[in-house]
């Protein structure tokens, strides 16, 4: 009796420490589990993206700089209003301008105007951005050596992508779009255009300042900045490096508050050009009244 | 001797339980406080986000739906190309343009032709996607009653977003444009364009399809809209109204995979409308070339 008793209370206790045990075990590969769906339902969101900059907190006090900007007067707006007929004609015209934008994947080694690419920015920085903090930086690459390393960290990174990270259903929908890893008008096109996101600015100060919605606000400028570039006879494809940003950052010498968001190829289409015969939905597809 | 070893079990089996809780117990607090960390370093995205659709697995086996699309046939690329001079004024009078454009939250009741709306949102959909899924619909609204509607949920959910959910430091970066939650232009404006992502698809099988990047898509369509809108004479601020998703979703009728990335009230500018004074980045603040 006096010998059953410890050992009765020890086993209890074992079975106690077991259950608590046991317990965090669950719940750790629960989160597991959902971190991996997660992981694995947007696989396109870049590493990069889960750096430690998400997690830091960047509320600032109230400083000088901000203070003044507080102040910014208010003016009457100016419009220009053309007559309904010209609104209907100019809408029409600027739908058959952007409805001839295809996404093309060969592009020239013609040389291009830069004074094109300076307005083309300009109009994409033109675009809204929240609180008005313009969190854009464009990074232009034209020199030979520059775009030859840029390919190079691409496909060295792309071909993983496509092998390991992508998965097979994504890698069977772009097979309509006959992409891979090779990028040969990363060598070819006169002009690279990198856009990163600045995940915050810096007040006069130096201290965080908070960039609002900074990812819809560079996405937005982008469209602009692929409007502008229509318009001006330039061809482009969308790419969005998967994992290329921490190494493309450093190459380019960005500071580390900037991230790699998109990057187009800019130039006249080769000759042999060719792009897949996609059609677009049509407008009762992508639009309802109510 | 026989009465204190039982005791002494039991005390370092508490002991080893307490320890297994309290392990538990801190790495539970550590992931609250990054979780808390992260939500008040991105307040601005909305708890909408977060709901079940980010946790579920979508990726699904090809489908013929799928194998279809992959033998779309490639095409010889038609290009217009402009002389450089021309290519030059085009890309100066595009900027000049776009440079005109201001968010505006004076928004006369005047109706505009409809005619027009149809063909910025064609404009829209010309926007690439990836794996060309179109991940967007445009809902328009024109119901005085409906727009009424959206108003009283917004300014409920952005009464509180103010109050509570932004923080002082956000509060007071919005003060220099004037915003507060009440929108009075969701009531004036003749046409409300709410714009929802599609977080995934489905293909003709009923599986989910995966639309891959379609909040970035759907950002570049929004860049192309405002682009449209400012070239027909019309004017917007561009919205994210937070929090308010869920709700809008349901009274547009809108399915679940949707969700409201942007609210654009769009229209002529009132008599007496003003805008802050506000100066954009000049280029060599946001170009950068290599």
């Amino acid at each position: 009796m006096f010998f059953l008793t410890p050992v009765l209370v020890a086993v209890v206790c074992i079975l106690i420490a077991w259950i608590f045990k046991n317990a965090d075990g669950r719940s750790m590969e629960g989160r597991k589990g959902e971190n991996r769906a997660r992981a694995q339902t947007r696989p396109w969101v870049d590493e990069d993206l889960k750096d430690s900059t998400d997690l830091q907190q960047v509320e600032e006090d109230v400083d000088d700089w901000q203070e003044s900007e507080e102040n910014v007067e208010h003016i009457p707006f100016s419009h220009t209003r053309y007559p309904e007929k010209e609104m209907i004609k100019r809408s029409q015209e600027f739908y058959e301008l952007l409805n001839k934008r295809r996404s093309v994947r060969f592009i020239s080694n013609e040389q291009i105007p830069m004074e094109v690419i300076d307005n083309v920015i300009k109009s994409a920085g033109t675009a809204p951005s929240g609180a008005h903090t313009e969190p854009w930086t464009f990074v232009i690459v034209k020199d030979l050596d520059v775009k030859h390393k840029i390919r190079e960290i691409i496909e060295e990174e792309e071909e993983i992508n496509y092998l390991k990270r992508m998965g097979r259903q994504w890698v069977t929908d772009l097979k309509k779009l006959r992409t891979n890893w090779i990028k040969e008008y990363l060598d070819t096109a006169p002009v690279l255009i990198l856009i990163f996101k600045q995940v915050h600015g810096f007040a006069a100060n130096g201290k965080r300042k908070v960039h609002y919605y900074n990812e819809i606000s560079v996405s937005i400028a982008c469209g602009i900045l692929l409007a502008a570039l229509q318009n001006a006879g330039l061809v482009t494809v969308t790419t969005t490096p998967l994992n290329c940003g921490p190494r493309l950052r450093v190459l380019l010498g960005r500071p580390a508050n900037e991230k790699l968001l998109m990057l187009l190829p800019v130039g006249y289409p080769s000759q042999e050009a060719t792009v897949p015969d996609l059609i677009r939905k049509p407008l009762d597809q992508i639009m309802v009244t109510v």
